[in-house]
């Protein structure tokens, strides 16, 4: 799109002849009689006063028209496209961010960088525009004054499209009452240079306000745009600039920022292990498969064995943020191809209790950090996807998995001691839970044996149970972990119980051959956390390129 | 191994009737003669008396071995192996790490985990152990008395076998003399109990003794064992105890966490981008293909495209540590297929120096706070693998491509004005910019056009060179980075320019049509970072489990 966009609306002089084209022909009165030659002689008068009046708009505008044309624009050096920033040249501008601007700020001048959201002409002589910059929007305006806003500074500024980025030079000044539809609603912002930075070349797939709606916002306008998931991922570069997704995706970063700074804090070291594996080593089918120089090779399902090693190599607490890779072929809700693990692995001296706990407690300091400082994104993802705050408890609860059994047996369930709960039985066990404890968050612990991987450690009383656990937030299942088998033999036993082959699993025994010591953990999806704390259905939203059996794309 | 290992020696009776067993034959004197009736007289008295001794002294023997076999063994309850720890039972035992051992804690009873690094027994009363714990070591003995530590307990402790994992409690004392073997040196433990937590059942592919030498060490004793890389990574999970593989890898931790820390209190957000993609979108041949269900998927090269993807998603300014996986065939020291990336990507106002020389304080803060807040680990790596402090100045050194090679012309190298610069090149360079400049790492900026991606921006000024940069740490390259183009009109020129296929990089392009900030950025390689601040020769060291074009295992 470019300035020359509006078309002339019709001239003064064109609508003179409009008007004076019927006067040739005989004119007849509202009686339809021929007029009087007194009425035509005021007839008459009335059109040349007219006719004159015309002819002096008629004038005014052409030469209106030919001094604009002519005329040198004052404003000439305030606005424009200065073309590709090629590096040319440093200054020391000082840059204020949008989410930084404020009240205490007013009548100073500041510098901005930010996307045009709207740009809303009023008049020839004022323009409105929203400006945007990730979580943050605020309003600026453009009024013609003799010095340095001329009317075509404020026609270049109301035919910027859409999402072009500019830099403006703005007043900061108090708005008579605020403004609701921007994030910073305490000021405005009164504009005395503008430049384009990048504009806009091509039809947006959707538009920004369109991805932005609330189910509030639905309610009062059933007839509102509605962006299907599909549109958005397709789009996912415009979808992603919506200030709902720059906070989840925050608050994502914020998840993996306080998981790390509680466990650095508890002298736990982060490890990298490979992502590439020679077999598809923890059984099952759904690996892939990768070509491998003159052979093949496997994506790693989980850094499990791995994790494991190091303890085995005396790196005693360990944990890693890395992408996870798994070949299910599940179209839901809550399963991606690709997500990214945090994964975490401890010694521990005495009982597992001593990790699960430290894991529940990390948990918490997670979910707290998450409320005061990152009070900002919260609120900004809340006002789309609206969501009761997290419950939980001090110190989390932790229930056996044979009182959650049950728990669900006593409100009509059916379920067998040692069955694995359904999706369906998880999120009513969160609801009783919820009902009973008041907490979305638990953990729940001695799972069945049978149900949990070979490599787990049964229960030394139970052997039916295992000393094992699985963490939930509103009803469903965040994390898994257990006690590991440190004892070669027992793990052999177990191993051939399970009828699972041992060849490929020779390197991970011997780690436990040369002496390891007892050891716990976890691991956790990080999509499904920031997920299920957000109350979002889908976790294609908590995913920057979600990556399921039908989309590798963009 | 077990306690039944040494076979019984022979008795004393045995030892008599060996004595008594040539009394029959005929007897010859030192002559040769046969004895006088005197002289055998005499002899048969020794023989007698001698007999008895033997007698009295293999009743005592067999007294004393029955009263062992019998005697109830006071130390009983203070040493054995309780069998595998399932979580039996918890205590509220404090327990200490053998790092934070100190002089200070004298008289202190303690309780310690750890490996018996080595056990050596002094007589039979007496026992010493080395015990280890990630990167700290302590000597620890045991001295039979006739309360709490029996001969059968100074036995057991004398035949744990090595890399067995243990639990001790124990006093701590000041040694007469520091310990200078161990790194915990100025206290020593007088053990009072001693359980196995976890006992080694198998011959260790090498020792840690073996693994741990400095060339010193094989300067002083050129007999000694050396264990060869291949060896090495073969059983890495005993290669990585060493308190140097230890330390190494808390230096590698260390390295991410300092980039976040500067990255995230500068306003960077950490993104996670996908690691599958549909295509071979960066060009080039060397990217591993993938089998995703019905089709072919591809393991990202670099998360560039998607990190710039999110620039124009309004992310501001990203980083990201993360997998990427190179399949090229480079069987060299400082290649590997796949590593870990520290990537970034900022938006800038004016002039992308703002983002070259933000890397730059960065790479000061990583030095800086290494050498402050990692002394311990540095001092350890530098006892096997020696080397010299890192020197850099507090400002990083800037130099023009052009003046590099000026300077390499001036010692006599032969490089064109806009060739690439070769590895022996870049190390010449390293070394003379040492000379002149007196710093190990500094920041090559400008490279000339033709030798950079296509997504690299031009020089304003002169289009053979580019607004690109390497940074070298000791005269290698640890990250390459520069301004993108966010102009997608030059970015289709330059693609057409260089005879690249646009359609895989469609959704690319669009995000810069859809308009884009001015960006730069840069990717490091976490390994290479490793292994040239410590001054080590092989990628491999700094790679917790290494994949290169040969290896995939463990």
């Amino acid at each position: 799109m470019s300035k020359e966009e509006s078309t002339a609306p019709n001239t003064a002089s064109d609508q003179v002849a409009d008007i004076t084209k019927g006067v040739q022909d005989v004119i007849l009165g509202e009686d339809g009689k021929p007029l009087s030659k007194k009425a035509l002689k005021k007839l008459e008068k009335e059109r040349e006063k007219e006719a004159k009046k015309q002819e002096r708009m008629a004038r005014d505008a052409a030469e209106r028209a030919a001094r604009e044309a002519a005329e040198v624009d004052y404003a000439v050096d305030n606005y424009g496209n200065p073309g590709i920033n090629m590096s040319q040249k440093k200054s020391d501008t000082k840059w204020t961010a949008v989410k930084d601007l404020s009240a205490s700020m007013a009548d100073q001048v500041v510098n901005i960088q930010a996307r045009v959201q709207t740009s809303r002409p009023t008049g020839n002589k004022m323009c409105f525009l929203v400006l945007r910059e990730a979580t943050a929007t605020v309003q600026a305006l453009l009024v013609v004054n003799k010095d340095s806003i001329s009317k075509q500074m404020v026609k270049f500024a109301s035919s910027i499209p859409s999402e072009s980025i500019i830099s403006v030079s703005a007043k900061v000044v108090l708005p008579n009452e605020p403004v609701k539809s921007c994030t910073v609603g305490d000021v405005e912002l009164h504009v005395s240079k503008l430049f384009i930075i990048s504009e806009v070349t091509v039809p947006l797939p959707f538009s920004i306000a369109d991805a932005s709606h609330s189910p509030q916002d639905y309610e009062e306008d059933p007839s509102l745009n509605r962006v299907m998931l599909d549109t958005r991922l397709n789009g996912r570069v415009i979808d992603l600039r919506t200030i709902t997704n720059n906070a989840i995706f925050k608050i994502q970063a914020a998840v993996c920022q306080l998981f790390r700074e509680y466990l650095i804090n508890d002298g736990v070291t982060e490890i990298h292990s490979p992502k590439i594996i020679s077999t598809a080593s923890e059984g099952g089918s759904n690996v892939f498969k990768i070509s491998y120089f003159k052979r093949f090779a496997y994506l790693a399902q989980s850094p499990q064995l791995y994790k494991q090693a190091c303890i085995a190599a005396d790196f005693g607490k360990v944990f890693e943020i890395a992408p996870v890779f798994r070949a299910e072929d599940s179209n839901t809700h809550r399963h991606l191809t690709e997500y990214v693990g945090l994964d975490l692995e401890c010694v521990f001296r005495e009982h597992y209790h001593e990790i699960m706990y430290m894991i529940g407690d990390m948990f918490v300091y997670i979910f707290k950090n998450l409320e005061t400082r990152w009070a900002h994104e919260l609120e900004i993802v809340r006002r789309q996807y609206p969501s009761e705050p997290l419950k939980y408890s001090e110190k989390p609860l932790r229930l056996e998995y044979k009182d959650a059994v049950a728990l669900l047996r006593k409100h009509g369930e059916e379920i067998g001691d040692f069955d694995d709960l359904s999706t369906p039985q998880e999120r009513l066990l969160g609801e009783l839970v919820k009902k009973e404890y008041d907490t979305d968050f638990y953990m729940l612990d001695k799972f069945p044996l049978a149900v949990r991987p070979f490599y787990t450690m049964p229960d030394p009383t139970d052997s039916n149970y295992s000393n094992s656990y699985d963490f939930f937030l509103r009803g469903q299942e965040i994390m898994s972990g257990a006690q590991r088998i440190h004892d070669p033999k027992l793990l052999r036993e177990r191993i051939k119980a399970l009828e699972i082959d041992a060849t490929p699993l020779e390197d991970y025994i011997k780690g436990f051959e040369y002496g390891c010591s007892p050891h716990a953990g976890g691991g956790v999806g990080l999509e499904r956390v920031v997920m299920f704390y957000l109350g979002l259905d889908n976790i294609r939203l908590t995913s920057l390129f979600p990556r399921d059996p039908k989309r590798i794309d963009p």
